[in-house]
């Protein structure tokens, strides 16, 4: 039996036949000479038909399953360079119902919402397929280079004790008959295991039971986390994350420019090293660049960030911006404050092109200093602290880590108007299928 | 300021004065000669102290984060053949209770409950690390072979809307209010990806709610998780299968030695190709053999797995073998049946040291199959599986894949007696922290 090949392999078969397959994408009837696109694994390729071999096509909807046996030719014309000729063509699916609506074409005219109900056929559209494999490679840049820089990938449980992390916004789950909660971030768990290995990584789904329906919320989203012992301050951690950054777009250049094409990508400029800026400093910016005074406010809003991006870009050509120090009040309790004005702290965002990208920082490592953060925060029942805790009792380095939202890096990078966009299947307060 | 280097990095700066830092992993004092041992990232190595050096130490207890600069002297007797001399030693974290239980020593005492209570202590063993490199090493091969085979890596939601695929072992979600549910697996979703990349695989989480307290059951495990399209029948995943796992254990060889060697782990025999038997001629083989007669049973029991793995070993030198054709009625709906004879299935088991490591097979691919074996289950209620039908609808080639269970991976390897030692964190009916 003959193997099948891919449509990327005409060129090693010209003048043979051969064995293809894959999808209907397409079929344009001009008469006396016809053209069946198929789409594979590795591409779009064409089939010529001739008028009496486009007949037995009629009954073939577009998204059928074929087979298809013929001739390799070569034809300057066709996408690739190369199409099959006299086509003996096998149906292995057929589909009998129209789609709803058509991917075959340049746009998609779907609106979000049913696009996102149909995404099992929806993200069969090529620009979705290359978004998806982009998203694939943001992975495995992010792994490839934490793997040779010797951090170790966790796997750390999803479902946990209790809500110590973060306040109310979580997905609570009925265990066994006693509460349990969905986990909203690995945060005390990658801490823990830097006192393992020192150098850790995950890449793991996060719950947050958010109750908003904004453009720029999920409530199920993949986060890209670092944690790293030995650390002189958050600086170490900045320049960490800046190489991660690198070679996260330095892999997706190397390995996926077609996606990038496909979806004519405008990569960010990433100069050596990205710019920083001290908290109160940008709010003093932003109060001369823009007249607005946010000078002693505990955060900065999104048009700051905005302003802030595009100040980068223009004085350091860069889409990437740090900004350090936030003020202690607005982070959580296991943030380092800084050691010579403690009303700040030992953390950054990390903005890009004027969109919080990464938030990290120093944390605490002494056990005493654990002690009283919870005490401030009013917190008396250490009990559902107990393994964190233990982890400082027991010895731990000044460390410090970060979390890239994987979708909001793709939102960013595409310039995508909604996050739910960038996910295979959004869960958001409305939607939980498919 | 001197950069701090590596215990694995001393043979590089004989005679010279370095920085160091780790975890004071064990002090032996013998009087005029004296040892500190430290544990960092890259391995354990050694501090020489004179009698007057090591009285600084005594109230450093074990497990203090310790930084050390002195001289690097090649010393035959030192593990590694270095040591550091004129040790000035900071301590950056001091630990000043006394440990649970000791991890310096070669073989670790505590119970397992006890182990699990202070696992983010305990972890620290060298050989409990030397296990999850191992995980991480099992992952990271998985991913190499499967990336380079053209798979593209999926990350599909956890939180799902019904418990659709496999009865009532789920763990049910408050999702603002409505109920929803934590995915048992992938299945549904790889399948649908096939749809869209034909190749994929996916490595996360899934949420088993099996109310048992046995030493294989785990109630959040990793599944590593594969489907691919245009296939033959099962016997192209099982191909696809055996290239997976060799390439795993090839991975750890080539990368983990240290790790493999630290845990005295006897690799597993390999052969070329992995024999197989049919289901009932497996039964048929148990009957002969061992005088128990399970013909007709629609299941293996443990023990039958454990001679049909004694088998081959014997046989054809295998430690692996696949078991073909379980009866449909014990296989999920979307097993394909076997086309000659339909009470059997093309599915399979797939025995790692006469343990099943593996489940897969190929699926109904049609969208009036689909329709049939849910009929058949008695569920009319078709818009639960709404996404997951519309694959079929809109054409889905012949597929099929398999799950591995990352935890069952690591203790047939290992020879672990209980599957909770081989994940950081457990979860069971018991167990929710730390």
């Amino acid at each position: 039996m003959m193997e099948r090949i891919y449509g990327s392999e005409l060129s090693n078969y010209v003048d043979q036949k051969v064995k293809v397959a894959g999808w209907a994408h397409n079929l344009r009837r001009l008469g006396k000479v016809n053209f069946l696109t198929i789409r594979d694994v590795s591409g779009i390729f064409q089939v010529f038909l001739t008028e009496s071999e486009a007949i037995q096509l009629d009954d073939v909807l577009p998204e059928s399953v074929v087979e298809v046996q013929g001739i390799v030719v070569a034809e300057a014309q066709a996408s690739g360079g190369y199409e099959i000729h006299q086509p003996e063509i096998t149906v292995l699916s057929r589909v009998s119902e129209g789609l709803p609506f058509s991917i075959n074409q340049p746009v998609l005219k779907a609106h979000l919402d049913t696009f996102l109900d149909y995404a099992p056929f929806g993200l069969r559209y090529p620009k979705k397929r290359a978004l998806f494999r982009l998203s694939a490679g943001v992975m495995q840049g992010f792994r490839k280079y934490l793997d040779q820089q010797g951090f170790t990938e966790l796997a750390t449980p999803k479902l946990v004790e209790s809500a110590t992390e973060g306040g109310a916004n979580v997905f609570a789950v009925d265990y066994f008959g006693r509460p349990a909660y969905l986990a909203q971030s690995p945060q005390f768990y990658k801490q823990i295991m830097v006192g393992v290995f020192e150098k850790v990584y995950e890449v793991a789904p996060v719950f947050r039971a958010e109750p908003h329906a904004t453009s720029r919320h999920l409530n199920e989203y993949i986060s890209l986390d670092v944690e790293v012992g030995f650390i002189k301050n958050h600086f170490d951690v900045m320049a960490l994350l800046s190489h991660v950054i690198r070679a996260i777009f330095g892999h997706l250049q190397e390995n996926y420019a077609y996606e990038l094409g496909e979806l004519e990508i405008d990569m960010p400029a990433l100069p050596d090293v990205f710019p920083h800026i001290y908290f109160p400093d940008a709010q003093e910016f932003i109060y001369q660049q823009h007249q607005e005074d946010c000078r002693g406010e505990p955060d900065l809003a999104p048009q700051h960030e905005r302003w802030l991006g595009e100040w980068a870009k223009e004085e350091y050509q860069s889409d990437f911006l740090f900004v350090t120090g936030y003020p202690m009040k607005k982070r959580p309790f296991y943030t380092h404050p800084e050691p010579e004005n403690p009303i700040y702290s030992n953390s950054f965002d990390l903005l890009f092109r004027g969109t919080e990208l990464v938030t990290g920082g120093q944390r605490l490592h002494l056990y005493e200093d654990y002690l009283q953060a919870l005490k401030k925060q009013g917190i008396s029942d250490l009990q559902l602290f107990d393994g964190y805790l233990q982890t400082f009792k027991y010895g731990m380095p000044p460390h410090g880590g970060f979390a890239i939202g994987l979708e909001r890096l793709l939102m960013q990078l595409t310039g995508a108007p909604n996050l739910r966009e960038t996910v295979l299947f959004p869960r958001d307060i409305n939607r939980l299928s498919p």
